[in-house]
């Protein structure tokens, strides 16, 4: 029964006051809450639906906003790599290193990310069963990684949805792995807004209590001040305001099934 | 916050012996807990996998069966009609009427089911959407069925395999209907076993107290005192003793969601 | 090397003229294509997405309208029953019974088809992979039924979606059935016009042409003189006037694969 | 009415001599044909299943023996690159660069694929709509890249299943590119065999000649002398004996629909 992870940020490293914000508020609500928490933003987008979308502000910039997130508010941070080249540096920075999910099957990523000595996060892909995940854990555990995490955002539904199977949570923790639900990708609908992904903001509360209440390790919530504003992931983004009220739910279900 | 509803008994009405030893056991349980129990059994089964498959007593015994269970035992009780001939006799009998999955769409049989004044309980049909079950309960209540309860039991997904979507739950909640969670049809695995269904127990309990955080109205269940000798979907039913544990963590989870 | 079947006709048997009409120009254009040609419309549609859709005329006028095409025209007859109570009347007029795709697991109308004599024809259903369908198979045929065909109409995927998937063309065959493609309600977008189900014409040739290829016995089209006019399933409907056109095609195909 | 593109090759470059022998006897079976032949292997299999997978030569050692086949066999060849910085090589030796289904969203490996002015064949993610391809193909086209071909591979139906939608062939063609049918990819069963894919050969056949039948600009095989000892795919690979019958036979289909 430890305490439930909680990662959360911006989707995408908009700007440092912006993270800054952000970092300090969730801080405080989980400080208070009990729960334990990462800070998580991308330094860069790298497979947004289309080449006009917002990017970020690339590997190095983005790592030294991290790194002054990290010092300046004290959390400990998280962020995703694209390429195998990027793993040392972002290892050199970040607490948690992250595995987007399509890339989630591709080997020298994994082994890469394995070789940072740091804890290692993956989303599993769309297309992917619960069980065959096992696999990824098995490519960073052969690589020296030892710890790593596995992350539920929705598994391929037909065209432009995904659904979420709660059968994927228990099967994944018995790898003996800990389990992140991403509350807030899992009601993306990939490519459902023509040029970008659309998402469906109201499932986010339905879905993370059912999550926690299935049994999970911890949680993953893109959060942001404006979410109509933000430059990635706006629609299935999470209000900043709205963050506090949904996590004291997600603690007395919490409590309720310890 | 009206007291969960609690609909559960043996798949097929096997025997009335059988049959009051599970309803007396759970009105006794749901009693304790403070659940609305309504006792459940089929007393055809017409859509089994292969035509060799046990179906059940039939229409006239099925229904004398829980005619006794009713004033014996004293609870409610509910089973499915198959055509629209079945449902002046069941409506005589039964305090729920229930319309299988498959036959969602069946227009005369949905409104001879209103037309026996009783509560009609329809399945989500698993190649329905949520969204599109709005037009079952219209027929329903077109009708003249006044009271509705919209029940889901998992989707399509590939072959052989179901998968629950728990964004249903507040869609089909937004009807105004009851929402019922039906753990066990929910873990089935149709026709995965070749002449007949499989099924996942383990799978149970995760998606019973997902569901009752996410927000439902009531949860359906197939109870069994010896589910590898039940005579009709065995793989997926739930111990007869092994429920009160189950439903003790419902209802904490219910409570922490109230 | 049997001619191909084809199976076509208006959806919903709206009026004798209009079925006249339609029966009279495939006839034709059969004969002249080499093909073996069966009438097909719907006395009843009892399955429509809503209350307030068109249903027919119902058993006796239908059948009687039905019994009429055959005589006049000269062609065979096929239509669908959705009870077991209509099967003894069906069997008296049509050529050929065919069981609606949600309808494919009941036993009593399967057994009930199988007792008329008369080749049944079952869709497949939109949630029940290829291999199962040896089990409604195996229920026609324990009932008695000589003749069975199999018909491939699309299986869920995701909402409100079909997918085709020409595996099953070969697997269907293997159980010693004809096996029929749906051309066009396999283009269906199921609910998908809110109070109705959608289609998209446009992939009617592409899928047919596929199908042909890859290995199937016949054909079914719901073919209307004006596909925007029709009371049902206009949006999936083939023009009157665009169908030999197609049958051109489909007979090349035909030839390069034999 | 161009010549059909045949993509075809080993899955992985296993050695010098057997994909000369694949490539000699491919090119003579296509002169003899009429199809327009190109090799293809991949020097790394960057996403097999599990980490003791076989993977190939490398970049290098593999680049190598592609431009020898190219010249000694003196035919066209094409293989996948898996991140950015193995653009620049493969576009000084590949007529055409693959990008992987999984990494048909990644912006940064389109983009240098698009400046090597080669052209460009593009997966279709496992997870990605046929219209939501338009994205992809922006990005290629937006880089510089004037020629972007799109591979249908089968679309992630529930878990370990693809389905080949062939809705997709029409829709990915409006987009002013070519088509191309992976007939071999298409029937794996990912993850379906443990630590490695399975695959159902049987169905290599009537899913050819169905997208063939259905419009199509190419087809991509994978064929192996024997299949069975193939390093890779070995489950769903042609065996190089098998392929001129099938090859006739999609010739005349081809000729039934030009």
């Amino acid at each position: 029964n430890r305490p439930l992870l909680l990662i959360a940020g911006p989707c995408a490293l908009e700007s440092y006051e912006l993270c800054a914000r952000v970092a300090e508020k969730m801080a405080e609500i989980c400080e208070r809450l009990g729960l334990s928490y990462v800070f998580k933003a991308s330094f860069d987008k790298a497979n947004r639906t289309s080449l006009s979308s917002y990017r970020g502000p690339g590997l190095e910039e983005g790592l030294g906003a991290l790194a002054k997130i990290r010092s300046q508010i004290g959390v400990p941070v998280v962020s995703d790599i694209h390429d195998f080249t990027q793993a040392k540096a972002a290892g050199e920075v970040l607490d948690i290193i992250q595995i987007p999910a399509f890339l989630c099957r591709q080997t020298d990523l994994l082994k890469a990310a394995a070789e940072t000595g740091k804890p290692v996060s993956i989303k599993k892909g769309q297309f992917v069963s619960p069980w065959d995940m096992k696999n990824a854990v098995d490519k960073v555990r052969g690589g020296g990684g030892r710890n790593v995490m596995l992350v539920e955002r929705g598994a391929s539904f037909g065209y432009n949805n995904l659904v979420v199977d709660m059968r994927s949570l228990p099967v994944m923790r018995s790898f003996g792995c800990p389990v992140i639900f991403d509350a807030t990708h899992s009601v993306q609908l990939p490519g459902g807004a023509g040029g970008s992904s659309g998402g469906q903001r109201e499932f986010i509360e339905p879905l993370t209590k059912g999550a926690v209440a299935a049994g999970i390790d911890g949680l993953f919530m893109e959060v942001h001040p404006q979410p109509d504003k933000a430059l990635c992931d706006g629609p299935n983004s999470l209000a900043l305001d709205a963050v506090e009220q949904l996590l004291e739910k997600v603690v007395r279900i919490r409590n309720a099934v310890a």
